[in-house]
């Protein structure tokens, strides 16, 4: 038996494995039906199997997936008591696993995926910033390093495949999944998703990126709901982060609820075949989302159709679908054995990588989670904080003189407000108010005062509010959103959140979409109290999507913007505050001015310009926007060439080049980022785009050299043939660092 | 020279004429460069020829088009001492034509385009509800009768070619635009646009219908900008109305400014020539938009590129482009002369089927313009107005008692702000002030007291407005928007206009799009003292686009609607107050409840139903929405068969039979609609769909008998493979009149 043979190639025992396989063996391997938490129940230590999982085994003859055996939060019920961490989760893996290939006949071990939203989604799982303060960031570096943490985390108890947001562009701040992406910009989440595809999966864990594709356009910021756009739309803006995954060698590929242009990707064989596998070489396999596939009896009449349907257009693997269990009967008529046994290869192909078949079972010794030392998270946080406005330059605080300080706010107090959503149970975490009283207690002349802003009745207190802020020297009001599903939240069948609203706590997360963007009402009244009473303000806006901050902005002194930052953000926050750390986030999406003037991307294509609102020019706040404390110098700017030859583009790209001082006597980051706009060509050129950037730490009068590359890729568009490539004409390309514009040069390419 | 032959073919004589003609010759009849509205000039009785027409004659040796020539408006600056009318307009047309002619080497006469946004744009132009008022009658026979009054008009001066909007769907609300378009409905769209081209063409004027294609979709609202559609949307939603006017046998089709997903129209030989000409099978002129042309010039560097790339796509002829009068140098190398010919055919047969080489003159006896007696606008503004809510049944007001009537609000008394965009100087007309007025002088019960709701310097009158209508038994507040350009506005090189805001009587109309659809918030402060003070309110909405009105109609008694109704609204307006006519408008566009629920069309894609905002669920009004006065009955529906085969229904459409009863004492209008939601198939099918409406008058008491029939096109979809044709499967059919649901029933195509 050739298939168990560890000398030989994965492909090879993979085939010989196929042709052993019997049609229901075969469907049983592409069928994700099972939710794990609920595979097993748990008494103290001890691990017993369900007869679900047994149930399930039985019927395949083993089993393909076993998804979210980890998963600890609200809606999967497990939580410290009755879910899977340490010693016992890797008990309960060795059980089950064996389990599974006790009751395969060709003793075909499972794969087990896990949601990794923003840190694996289990007991003590590694939290991380959000997506988009990951965006923020601007730092490839710490997203690579600390997606390696949590890739370790998951490889130590047997994740074979970390289910990973990165596909996701934010085009509409109503979703209630904006905080999953890396921002509005294809370029910064193209090179984002390829730093976690290579973190995880360099720690052994393989990735199944999603969604694919255009799931952040949405018709109005509804969740799931239709992608109107066309295909160059679509290429441009929705596709470039796949296409790094790809090449970055990620392993699966989730399809997306939506439809585009009226065909659902889970039935869309243009998309997961002519683009994915054809123009993008994608081998791995293609994942459905949670009961897509079923979802496509609105077109089929019933799921067994559905689950053809999704087959036939390129679905490999189902998750929890009804739909996929019925494949069996469209084998031969419906659907070619050959489409079977390609998805079934494209499986077992993995599991023979993975070394399943030859280690199957984790090692009970080994030394689990002690990842307390891992910082990572806590600088990504640090760098992901965006200083949006400082008057009289409020910030940092200087802590040599005595000074009163008033911390007020929910979000200075709510821990889970400043997760994302899909969060497991915390043990620890700092919030704004524990890392500004840390600071307090190191430090004498620092005298604080704390509220959450409501009385016991969860009323807004507006007369604490205002003695609070009007004693003080300075006060710091944290304000935000919430994706924290540890409230009233109710859920969906696929675990998205149900809510009417009343649970004013979670306004953001999966189904959480929002047609007002403005603050909650009880906040907006905590501001005016404190904005009319405080002598300064430091306004913290913690938060999942862009709000509408204007007045905010308006009226506060000092502006910090910080997207979900993780367990210790608050700590960074008030490291910021304190000018320990210095700020260094950027807007990875546009702040608008209001609801009322989306779309409010800066990418926009340069159709018209004249025209304008009449009764607003936003945004607030534009893509790449972030302040510092510190003066960087920009100086010496030169290109490679002002004449470049499309034809060499792939072999030579454009250099610029320029030289960054650090004129402060502190640590300090530049992010210069270039933008590049088409003046002439085939398609109306976008007004600019992102096509390189680099974070750079300087030490206090550092001088340093840097070099962007702009290549092939930078100058190409889909052409009115929509066939990809440069573009020959006029470029104007421009440096900036945050709104600054550093350097401008027309270029052309011929 | 067979040209000169009438007993010959309209195509003999142009291919003729083609033969001798210089290459010069030719481009100038593709050239539609002048202002007609500056190509003379009239002291009292006289009239003048410009030395700019002379010029551009000579340049041509002939002239192609002329553009505008009776145009009068604040941007043409032509008034009625300045301007054509009567016998002086024959007088200057007969004087002009008689130029060209001379001074063409062949003798050829030029072709005279004239807008006709709402009614012709001429000085005593037989003014119309707009578009979206003509929507929301729901009267083709009232859309065609009075176009064909404006056809007659246009005719008897001399007017070729009508210019006029009807292609464009109302997709955003932000949108100026908003009252050119027929309203949200493709379908309303087409059969409306069939019904102007009729009008007007049976009147002997030959029509340019614009614009082509998508125009409505817009980026957030902004005019002119992107449409980001995908090709199914693009079919689906707006082409439709085109289909239908190169049906109906329209001779000319205007070019869109926007770009389609990166391809602006009038670069886009795949919308112009591939679906307009060789599947729709259109035949006549395709026309730019104003200066379209030349704002090729971002994508081609120049203007002249411009103008090669423009024809080479397929347009025709320019409008004040410049980049048309450089065709001659791009003819033998970037365009071939076969495409110029073809263009240039075009117009000749245009211009021999006009009749213009034989009777290129006008008559200067002829009768012209007694149109006093010309009721239909009015009908058409009577039936277009929307009962929104009638709390208690507060109207008709009852005359036959004594009350007490204040009549409050900006909208009450400026008759411009009741005429669309692009409207000429107004003689005469009757605002809601005046007709309420006129009520009361006819009868003693009635006592009216008025007031714009402003004080002497424009401020609100508090005061007064609370006074008046505390003192009133009900007060009629008459609130909304603007598209007066006699106010401040600036305008564009285009003719639109440019407003920062300030000028807050013109937020509407071209140019004039708004990230807030709130009523303005001086009407806001009018209409909360009314509502604080008034013992009933009826609030009238009088406005070019859908408002947020949320706040309004959730305060005020009752409630009505309507786009701008024409010169003649404020009467029609009174009589629906008063009951003497009844209210038969229904919504053509959703009125949503918050800017922020953008898109809220109800005809969207049925994705995902299950997903909505957590804090709201709009529309405010659905989309067909309208109350009346008076009580009927439907009842009896019969379905001519509940299994249709897809490959008869070209021959035998589906035919849904009913009874309508009218059980009060008036006459009253029965408006059912039919609407359709496919249950299976390949493309997600949108929600509902609007395939055919009636709309019958019945006497009191009166019983009749509705067939509406839906047919092939009703039951098509552009499919997966993006081929049109009936979709197999479950399709449901709904008949609704206004909100109310009347019968339901599940077919099967098969």
């Amino acid at each position: 038996m050739k298939y168990k043979d560890s000398t030989l190639s994965a492909k090879v025992r993979a085939e010989d494995l196929l042709g052993r396989m019997t049609i229901t063996e075969k469907v049983g391997q592409l069928n994700q039906r099972l939710y794990g938490f609920q595979a097993y129940s748990r008494e103290n230590n001890s691990i017993e199997i369900l007869d679900e999982f047994k149930e399930e085994v039985k019927k395949w003859n083993g089993l393909g997936f076993l998804y979210g055996l980890y998963r600890a939060d609200p809606w999967s019920g497990r939580d410290e008591r009755t879910g899977l961490s340490g010693a016992v989760a890797v008990k309960a893996y060795n059980l089950l696993q064996a389990y599974v290939m006790d009751h395969s006949r060709l003793g075909i071990p499972m794969l087990v995926t896990s949601e990794c939203p923003h840190g694996h989604q289990a007991l003590e799982g590694y939290l991380l910033p959000v997506n988009l303060a990951m965006g923020a960031s601007f730092s490839r570096k710490l997203v690579y390093q600390t997606y390696r943490i949590c890739g370790r985390q998951m490889r130590e108890l047997g994740v074979d495949l970390a289910l990973i947001s990165m596909l996701d562009i934010l085009r509409d701040p109503r979703w209630g999944r904006s905080e999953e992406c890396f921002g509005e910009d294809p370029y910064l989440a193209s090179v984002m998703s390829q730093a976690v595809v290579k973190g995880v999966m360099e720690e052994g864990v393989d990735v199944v990126a999603k969604h694919f594709a255009a799931q952040g356009e949405t018709t109005g910021g509804i969740n799931a709901s239709a992608a109107r756009i066309g295909e160059r739309e679509l290429r441009e803006i929705h596709l470039p982060a796949a296409d790094y995954c790809v090449k970055a060698g990620v392993s699966g590929i989730m399809a997306a609820y939506n439809e585009i242009d009226g065909i659902p990707c889970h039935a869309n064989a243009w998309l997961l075949n002519s683009i994915l596998r054809d123009e993008m070489k994608f081998q791995g396999i293609v994942m459905a989302d949670g009961l897509a596939v079923d979802r496509l009896k609105d077109l089929t009449g019933n799921t067994k159709a559905a689950g053809i349907q999704a087959l036939n257009a390129g679905v490999d693997v189902s998750l929890w679908d009804e739909g996929f269990t019925y494949l069996e009967d469209g084998v031969g008529s419906k659907i070619t054995e050959e489409r079977l046994d390609e998805a079934v290869l494209r499986v077992l192909n993995l599991k023979f990588r993975r070394g399943l078949f030859d280690h199957p079972l984790l090692g009970e010794s080994s030394k689990i989670f002690d990842f307390s030392g891992a910082e990572e998270n806590l600088e990504l946080a640090r760098q992901s904080v965006i200083l949006l406005k400082n008057e009289g330059r409020l910030l940092p605080i200087d802590q040599t003189e005595k000074i009163k300080i008033a911390v007020i706010g929910p979000n200075a107090f709510d821990l889970y407000s400043q997760i994302g959503d899909y969060s497991p149970p915390l043990k620890h975490g700092i919030t704004v108010s524990d890392g500004m009283i840390a600071y307090a207690e190191q430090n004498k002349n620092l005298q604080i005062g704390v509220s959450s802003g409501y009385d016991q009745h969860g009323n807004v207190d507006a007369g604490k509010i205002r003695d609070l802020a009007f004693d003080a020297d300075v006060t710091v009001l944290v304000l935000g959103g919430s994706s924290s599903r540890f409230g009233k939240a109710k859920f969906d069948n696929n675990g998205a959140a149900i809510t009417d609203g009343s649970d004013i706590r979670m306004d953001c997360g999966e189904g959480v979409d929002l047609s007002s963007i403005e603050l909650p009402k009880d906040q907006q009244q905590m501001a005016a109290e404190c904005y009319q009473a405080a002598n300064k303000t430091v306004t913290v806006v913690i938060a999942g999507r862009p709000y509408d901050i204007s007045k905010t902005a308006e009226k506060t002194d000092a502006l910090l913007y910080a997207f979900y930052p993780g367990p210790k953000g608050g700590r960074a926050i008030a490291e910021l505050i304190f000018g320990d750390a210095r700020p260094s986030g950027r807007l990875p999406v546009s702040l608008p001015k209001s609801v009322g003037e989306l779309p409010v991307y800066y990418n926009h294509r340069n159709s018209y310009q004249a025209m304008h609102y009449v009764d607003q020019k936003g945004p607030l706040y534009p893509f790449g926007y972030g302040l510092g404390y510190d003066k960087l110098n920009y100086s010496e700017f030169s290109i490679s060439t002002e004449e470049i030859h499309a034809v060499c583009l792939k072999e030579e790209p454009l250099v610029i080049t320029m030289k960054i001082e650090n004129l402060s006597d502190h640590l300090a980051f530049g992010v210069p980022m270039v933008f590049l706009s088409h003046q002439e060509g085939s398609v109306i050129p976008r007004k600019r785009e992102l096509k390189g950037f680099e974070k750079r730490l300087l030490s206090p009068g550092e001088t340093i050299c840097v070099k962007i590359r702009l290549g092939y890729e930078a100058f190409s568009v889909w052409n009115e043939r929509m066939s990809y490539g440069p573009e020959k004409g006029r470029v104007q390309l421009q440096v900036k660092d945050g709104d600054t514009l550093l350097w401008s040069k027309i270029v052309k390419l011929v």
